[in-house]
């Protein structure tokens, strides 16, 4: 049996928390996992749990006929496959990064594969580690789609959901930079928000039920603005712009009355008020897209 | 019947798009309502739904024992209540002012109507205008025990959840500025995140559906950072910051790359870098509460 086509043998390649999640998750599945990581010694749980341990990258490469990295970006990738030995241990191989960078890592990434004859797919993992291997995970894909398809029964052993986002293989990179932007925006909001709530009296385990009522407003929300920002409809009958700009400085204004500094939202404020300068006051809020956009409607 | 006690009978002040949606509800409960707005001609709608329309603030405060006022912030509250026919008109009702604004103001204003003998109560209103009248609505009280007591009936009429946060009265608008502070963050990554998603040929539309799913992921994290936070236990053991800061780098650089200022992002970065300095790399993002509110651990 060439390990080339075998789809029950994979390999991973990095072992940091998300790299362990997915080799346990190969291994749940059945699958023959294979396992490197560039410091040593991370791999003593998976191999407890039953995974290969392998002595190099090359070697690592070499076991399966599916290799996934993960890594904490394209630098830590490239010193890993970027090299002569690993490079020819790839060829004919299927490489699955999920690892996070930008799309022109991504892009870069595929041409430096299809040189070398290594069969390529670029893609990014939304949800946290404690998600993998469960029917929350989600995943998505870029890249050719008969690569994707061939690969897709062991990808299914992680968990979760796969989207294959289409050929162009920075889009799984470009989806998963606006969806982290979204996240670490948000987080922001919410360690600044705890921060208020503490210098008025007010525990964070107080402010979260009710902070978990904001999340919830978002999905239909997050829906509307879409369709806004597509359309270049940006109605703010119900929520003009000016008055979130009231709530923003509200913010500021509370933060800063503690000593506590607002930089995010005094970015977040400029933007709204650079959209009112325009003359677009009585628009919603989200007509900050056009502006980041440099769109002129 | 003195409609000092007349739990029938509701008035109020500003007539924008909540104060509309407060009258509606009202009306709809079976409410007597009277309602005014400083620039007139905003009445029509609830006056052909069947409110009472008054010539003057005064006279519509006059007409119930129970006031409800919602306009832009405390500056326009303090226009409509701080003349002394007004303030006259008031004594010995009740007030509730769902205007959003500032903890300090909300104090300064409670001690305005102590001194003009008038029973208040600050609220804030943490849900759009489309869920008044909805079990989806959301509303915080602070105040008097009594006084909440004693009108819980007509604001049920509201609809959605009526929370009483306490007896400080600005507690209802510190939880609102911060609450606000999450939702236009939040809002703010968003708006960034289908700049840079469009940039990239990805449409509002494509990428909504995947933004749900981070604000899907968001309630349990609040939760667990709330506990970080309030113990100052801020374990990265599966997402350090330092990993976090990697997505911000490839946030700002995927964004700047295509023309579109990553403002807000830098500044989360440069927090998050702060912490990070500070000798804390392998705790979680949230830790960087502790930074913003200048208490070292």
């Amino acid at each position: 049996m060439s390990t080339y086509d075998d789809q029950s043998a994979v390999t991973v390649l990095g072992l940091g928390p998300m790299g362990r999640a997915l080799a346990g998750a190969f291994l749940d599945a059945g699958l023959r996992t294979t396992v490197w990581n560039r410091t040593p010694g991370r791999d003593a749980e998976p191999v407890a749990r039953g995974a290969l341990p392998a002595g190099s990258a090359e070697e690592a490469v070499a076991a399966s006929g599916l290799v996934v990295i993960c890594v904490v970006n394209y630098d830590a990738s490239d010193a890993v496959l970027r090299q002569p030995a690993v490079a020819d241990a790839l060829a004919g191989r299927t490489l699955v990064n999920l690892t996070a960078d930008t799309p022109a890592r991504a892009r870069d990434t595929a041409g430096w594969a299809a040189g070398h004859g290594i069969r390529y797919l670029d893609g990014a993992i939304m949800t946290p580690t404690t998600s993998i291997g469960t029917p929350e995970a989600v995943f998505l894909h870029s890249g050719p789609a008969e690569v994707y398809r061939a690969h897709k029964p062991a990808l299914d052993a992680l968990g979760g959901t796969h989207t294959h986002l289409g050929e162009d293989v920075g889009r799984a990179a470009a989806y998963d930079v606006a969806l982290l932007d979204v996240f670490w925006t948000a987080m922001a909001g919410y360690a600044h928000a705890l921060a208020v709530a503490r210098a008025e009296g007010v525990t964070g385990r107080e402010l979260a039920p009710f902070a978990q009522g904001i999340a919830a407003i978002l999905p239909p929300l997050f829906e509307e603005f879409a369709g806004d920002a597509d359309d270049g409809t940006y109605s703010g009958e119900l929520n003009p712009i000016t008055s979130a700009v009231s709530s923003m400085a509200h913010i500021v204004e509370a933060s800063e009355a503690h000593g506590i500094e607002a930089s995010v939202m005094r970015a977040v404020e400029g933007q709204a008020r650079r959209v009112i300068a325009l003359g677009h006051g009585t628009d919603g809020f989200i007509r900050v897209t056009d502006l980041l956009s440099r769109r002129r409607r």
